[in-house]
Order: structure tokens, then sequence, then C-alpha cells
């Protein structure tokens, strides 16, 4: 069979199976999803094999100590891919919810019913993990799954894939309800993502160029995550304390995540009893500092930043500062420079707090609280299949819901129109 | 200016302007649509005049008649338009309602706010009141428009446009958040759908051809409307006056609207007691029927319906009937040939009422219920844009709530991960 058959043979079986899986009770779906939490357990030790394979295939080729570190499975990783498909388990079930019922004059009562998608095809790198929690989400959701794993994790994710398999056979649920590409040529993705007829969504997960290369080809809707630069902004009536510690946080806590800051805007104001103690904080834990003009007379240590910085996702030990004029600069700043990701005030005015709130057109906008909370298990969603920067359908944090949308239903007795 | 030059500066203009109308107060938007509706009745002889020259222009083309009747407004039809901008002004506010706000353990509140897409552009046909109606409901939810109606309206058009921007400028927002395109050539489209840096969903309103295209060409999501083949079931359950009634409006209320029911599937269990009846009414009002063999022998003027019948919307007084073998049989034929738009089920049995509003995959599903209810005012929706048959985003009917989407908010005191 050449690629594109097998594509669409895989295709074909989704949208067959989404079907009964879009049918199949909370009971059913949850029953899958122990006892696949049960055969990862129970494979453990041909799992850490198979990924052994993949480890030693990537040593040998090479790749970097950071990749095969999101590529090793240990005993542990084992055991937390388990329990993330247990916590899946426990979610409330998102589908046939009815919400809005309201009775219309004509007689009838219009609501909505929350359904899935269909089919999901999710495309992702290195970490084998994904595999179970995409094959979770979506299956909790109602959703059939084509999965695409990288190709340096290809023996690990089929270990996976035959214990999702084998769950989902003990639930009564078609095992064609999740679905791992045996094939990880660039072709497949090509075709994957141009079959609107078999598949409703596409969800890329990975580098910048996976996800431009997708919205490129693509046929289908794609949930998009693009650049991550996120800004706190110190507001001329913050609080310095809580200021203080939520930009420490917001950059430090993690550098390589997308939704650590990358640039802080300070209030002109009150610069100069926050830009010094921030950057003693920021210079003893070896962040470099990039500034304004105004920023570098404050604090001699901060070098020149190109207006290149301000568009730039660090993801690193790195952070741009600029010295603003009051809360208009500073949502002026972020809608020139911000990708729409995270922003955050820090403030105690209650009418700068409500116009940063709704002026600013990012997927999270937050009040005093560091942008690293911008995440599907801080948010209360269990888990994410990723992070939503565009406006259509689902923004920020994606989680069951975000693998669903709802129809129209209808109440009536008889009613006609007339 | 180039086409291509022409419609980035609209773009750009839009895009710009959609900042402001996003934070524009309820007052001021409901301040413009009120001027809005005052300039047209004003102009009311103007655009009377403007009107009656694309009229004599699409007659002198020979245009038909259907078209021409589309394309007339009379004193009545402005006033029309003229209420329209005021029941949108009627209607709450979308933008900034802040649902399911909840404390999460880190003590961060979390919840979701509803913000307008940005730029909506829409791509209609010879009905000139749509660019008053698509104003309307894309300035309500917070939107920037841009509006491309068809070549037969364009006088029409850029004289209700110019109510639109007079409006507009009473209420103190920016004249181009809703621009009328001044040319109707193909290649403006073309460019319109492929920016997304300045535009950010695309509702075309026409025939499918017109869909098809830009479904094809678009950069950007497109709420698309493909066809309607809207089914009925009369299930051996259902009471038969009901059954009766519900099948004779949906399809004679209206013969060439997309909500239509163009088959009827009838349990073979209580054909005999409803088919004839029916098929008397139907042929009293000129419906030609087209049935499977079942149908044909009990009500010898049905016509042999050929495979193709099944999937076609006829738009128009045919009707294609099939016997089927209980509620799985509905439901597999609703599958295989429908078009995922409006089906109905006629039942008094309590599970197959739910088994079908669940395992019906259409953006809107009935109980008991006409299908030529599926509709944005029969809903209260105020108005509708469009109705959508995909899955993504909005199903169904697409109203105010279509045209915004939900960002996430957190409400923090000073908060950091740990």
């Amino acid at each position: 069979m050449n690629i594109k058959d097998y594509i669409e043979h895989v295709g074909r079986a989704a949208r067959a199976a989404s079907r009964e899986v879009a049918a199949a009770s909370t009971a059913a779906k949850n029953a899958a999803l122990h006892a696949m939490a049960a055969e990862i357990r129970a494979g453990r030790d041909e799992l850490i094999k198979a990924n052994l394979r993949d480890v030693e295939q990537a040593r040998s080729e090479g790749l970097d100590a950071a990749m095969i570190d999101r590529l090793t499975l240990t005993a542990k990783g084992v055991e937390a891919m388990a329990q993330g498909l247990e916590q899946v388990a426990a979610l409330p079930d998102p589908v046939g919810e009815i919400t809005e019922l309201k009775r219309r004059p004509s007689g009838i009562q219009v609501g909505k019913m929350r359904v899935p998608l269909g089919v999901v095809g999710i495309i992702y790198e290195a970490r084998p993990n994904v595999t179970a929690d995409a094959a979770a989400l979506c299956l909790k959701s109602g959703n059939a799954a084509i999965l695409r794993g990288g190709k340096e994790a290809l023996a690990s994710n089929q270990a996976i894939a035959a214990c999702v398999r084998e769950g989902l056979a003990i639930a009564g649920l078609p095992e064609s309800a999740v679905q791992v590409l045996e094939t990880t040529d660039r072709e497949a993705v090509g075709h994957l993502v141009a079959m609107p007829q078999f598949v409703d969504v596409i969800v890329p997960r990975g580098g910048k160029g996976l996800i431009e290369r997708i919205s490129r080809e693509a046929r289908v809707p794609v949930i998009k995550h693009l650049d991550g630069i996120c800004h706190v902004y110190i507001d001329a009536d913050a609080d310095i304390d809580k200021a203080v510690r939520i930009a420490d946080n917001a950059k430090t806590q993690r550098y390589g995540t997308c939704n650590t800051m990358e640039t802080l805007l300070i209030d002109q104001a009150v610069a100069t009893r926050v830009l010094p103690r921030l950057a003693k904080i920021y210079f003893d834990k070896g962040v470099e500092l990039r500034g304004c003009e105004q920023a570098m007379a404050l604090v001699p240590q901060i070098h020149a930043a190109s207006e290149e910085d301000w568009a730039t996702e660090y993801l690193a030990p790195i952070l741009s500062v600029r010295l603003v004029d009051g809360l208009d600069s500073a949502i002026a700043h972020i809608t020139k420079y911000g990708s729409q990701h995270t922003d955050a005030i820090v403030t105690e005015n209650y009418s700068k707090a409500l116009r940063f709130l709704r002026e600013v057109d990012s997927s999270s906008v937050m009040v005093n609280a560091s942008t690293r909370f911008a995440d599907g298990f801080e948010y209360g969603l269990g888990a994410e299949i990723g992070i939503s920067t565009d406006k259509f359908h689902a923004r920020g944090p994606v989680g069951l819901e975000g693998l669903t949308s709802q129809k129209w239903i209808v109440l009536g007795n008889g009613e006609i129109r007339s």
C-alpha cells in the first residue's frame, strides 16, 4: 500500500470508529481508560525495552541531550502515563451536556448539546507520553484520534499504542478509535492534514517550523500554538511586593516554557522603586537584561535592547525591559509586539485592571498573577491537548471542551412553522 | 491603486478599527445602530433611487425575475432594514461577559471572558439588505467588518454604506469599522480571504459555487454553509397527527430554503397509516414524490427514486421518501446521505428521542418539530449572520455569539507558580 492509500485507509477507519465513540457511554470510555492504564502498568518492562531501542538509535544518530531526555521513558514515567489515563477517566464527560434550553414563543424548546468534533489528528515530536495523553483526551471527549508521533519515538509509540488498543478492546470499543501511524514519513502528514472527509481538526504539537508547515498545507481547521511572547506590566498603582514576586516568578520559574515572561513593562512612575530591586534578583539568577534607554539609565548593567528584542521569544535567561508612560502605552506595546498568548498587569487600581482585562487581546489575560499559570492543569482542565493562540474556536489551553462543539437541539410537541 | 493594494489598505484600516470597536461601550455601539437606522430612514428616497439604477442595469443584462426580486428595495424594505438595525441594538451585548469564574487551589480565580473575533469578512450576493444586517451584527459583537456585496447591487450597497458610515461617525466610532468594498472584482475576494494578518474569519453567503471557491482559497477560517439535505424520520412510536403536520410543514411551508425537508423516512410499521395520508397532501400541493420500492407499493403515484435522489437538495416541490426498518436504519440513512444540517424525529418514545438527539451528527437535531425552525430568529438569536454546517467553532445558525470567542482571564492577588 502506498502512503496515500495507507493514510486514507486509516482516515476511513477513524471516521467509522468516531461514530461509535461519539455514542459510547461514559462508563465504557472510562473502562477503556482504566484498562489502558492497567495494560501500561503490566507492560512496563516491554515499554522500557522498546523505548531503549529508540534511545540507542537516537544516541547513534547524535541527537542532543535535551532531545534524548524528552525521549527517555523511565519506570516513573510509565507510572505517570498510567496515572494520567486515570486522571482523564476521573474528569467529567463533556459529551451530551445540554445547556441554555429555553422555550421560544413558537412553543419549541431550543438549547445546545455538547458533541465531539469527530476525528482529531495530532502531530507531535519526541515525547512518547503524548501518545497516551492524547489518546485519553480524544477518547474521553468522544472523538476518534489519529496520532502521528516523531520518528525518534517510533518503537515506544507503537508499544504504547498496543496497550491503548488492548484497553479499547477490553471495554468493547473499536480499536481504530485510536490509531498511531506506523510511518513517520513527512508525506503522511501532508495527506493527513488534507482529508476533510476523514479528519475534522489537526493539533500540531511541536516547533514553530512544524506548525507553520501544517497551517500552510492544511485543508482542515488547525488548533495552532505559535509564539509565546508574554508580558508583565507593572502599573503605577502596583503593590511593589506583589510586582517583584510576580515578575521574578514569571521569568525565572522556568525559562523554556511558552508562558514565561519575555518582556517586562514598568510604569515610569514606579521604575525607581521596582527595577533596581528586580534587576538584582535577575542578575543573581544569571538573567541577562536588555532594556530601553530609560531602563539603562536606572540600572547601568542593562544592555541596550534592539527593536528585534521586543518581538523575540527568548525561551532563555534573557529578558527585555521597557519603561512606559502609563496603561495606554503598555497596551499599545503589547498589541504591537505581543503574540496574543498570555499577558499580566500588576495593579491595585480597579479601573485599570478591568481595562487591561478587556483590551489586551490575548488568550490569557491576568491581574496580579504570574503568567506561568497559563496551563491546562493550573486552570483546572485536568489536562491539555495544546494551547491555542488562534481566536477562532478555542483560545488558550485546550482541554476536553476544546475537542467538542455544540449543536442545537429542539424539543417540540408537534410545532410547525407558520 | 491596484486591487491587491486596495484590499490591503482596507484590511489594515479594519484591523486598526477593530481595536476601537472591541473596546467600545455598549452605549456607543447602540447609539451607532440607532443613528444608522435614522440615516437609512432619512435617506429612503436616495436609497431607492440608487437601487433603481441597479435594477435597471440588471434588467438590461437580462437577469431572471427571482434575482431582480431579491435585488429590489422598496419603501417597505428600507423600513425593514432600519428596524433590523434597531432590533440588533436591542439585543444583549455579548462582549465582556465573564463566565465560569472558579477559584483554583493555587488561589487564583480562573474564568472566561467573551471577546470579539476581530475583523469579519462577509461575501454575499444580490440582496442589499445584507449590507445593513451584517454591519449591525459585526458592530454589536465588537468586530470590524469588511463587506463585499454582489456586483448587481453595487450602487445600492454604496448608498447603504454611506448611511452606516454616517451612523458610526455620529456615535464617535471609526468609520472604517464597517467598510463596503468599492470593487466587486473577483480578484478582490481572492486577496480578502488570504490576509490572516488583517482578517480573522470569512462568512460567505451565497451559492455553493461561491462557498466552495472561498473554502479552497481561504487562508483564514471560513464559516461555511453547504447543503441542507434535511430529513424527517417518522418513528413507529410517532403520534400520527403530529407526524403528518410536521412532515407537511417541513416540506411545503417553503420549498427553496436550506432547512426544508428533502427526504422523508418512515418506519415500515406505521407506513400504511401515514404515507397515503401524507401523499394526498403532497399531491394536492403539487409536490412530486420519489420513493423506494416499498413506498411505491403503498402509493402507486410515487416515482422510483434513484441513488442520487437520496443525496439531492432539491430546493423544489420534490420529496424523496424511504421506508426504513426502525431507528438504526433511519440514523444510518441520515449519516450516509445527510448534510449535517437539520434532521428531526417524530416519536413519543423517550429513549429513541434521546438516542436520535445524541447520535444524529447535524447542526440542528429536533424531536417532534418542523425542520423549518432551524433559523436564527426562531432560535432567539435575534438575527443570524449565516448557518454553519461545520463542526469547528459555531454550528447551525450563527448569531452574535458565533462572532465572538472566549479568552481566559485570571484574577490573582500576587500568586506565583511553585
